[in-house]
């Protein structure tokens, strides 16, 4: 079940979070032919429309699905991270997506067969 | 000072954050003469430049700053928020970013004269 961890804030000041769900799919396209690949070049585009689509349908409140440029873990894509608990996922096919949505951001719960872990590094740094 | 927040997170199984400070800055640009405006139109693109050199200068640890789609405070950009604080900001200027570096993220505490608040609603749902 979901426990907790401490992030830093200021307390009575800080404003409540503006998105209570926000998430990042990377939808950055390098040159076909790449050493790393890119997120785009392995179609993360329609996936963050699909996304975007269905969290409407859904009537997920507080959720926000983002564009965002490099997420510099291309190898693992197309990658998404999900703020605030900075969780990331590799989801490539539209039930990985509605897996995500379900489980994670509906349930509160994790898509372990989907997750990036402390082990998925970029080349170089393994 | 900073204190803490809950954030849902399962204990020993998820990994530790990949960013330790994780900045998205609005890019999206719509056209001119657009009601919202957009943050690109407001000159987020060369700010974001700007902030991915300094930090890199600074060597500041665990940072990634990156570029995202519309975060929809279009009214108040140039828009960034870092995660996961989830804390949001409005930067116009180099000296605003580089007072979000060394403020805010190097020294832990807010920029409270750039800081959105709660009560900087998009148009219609004030």
């Amino acid at each position: 079940m979901p426990d907790s961890v401490a992030v830093s804030r200021e307390t009575g000041t800080d404003p409540r979070p503006w998105f209570q769900v926000h998430l990042f799919v990377c939808t950055n396209r390098r040159p076909d032919g790449h050493r790393r690949g890119s997120c785009a070049a392995r179609g993360s585009e329609p996936l963050r429309d699909y996304m975007k689509a269905r969290a409407k349908e859904l009537g997920i409140p507080g959720i926000r699905v983002n564009s965002a440029g490099c997420l510099d873990r291309c190898e693992f894509g197309p990658v998404m991270v999900i703020y605030p608990e900075g969780i990331w996922y590799r989801a490539e096919t539209r039930e990985d997506i509605d897996e995500i949505l379900q489980t994670h951001v509906i349930g509160h719960g994790r898509v372990h067969r989907l997750m990036l872990t402390e082990a998925d590094l970029p080349p170089g740094k393994g």
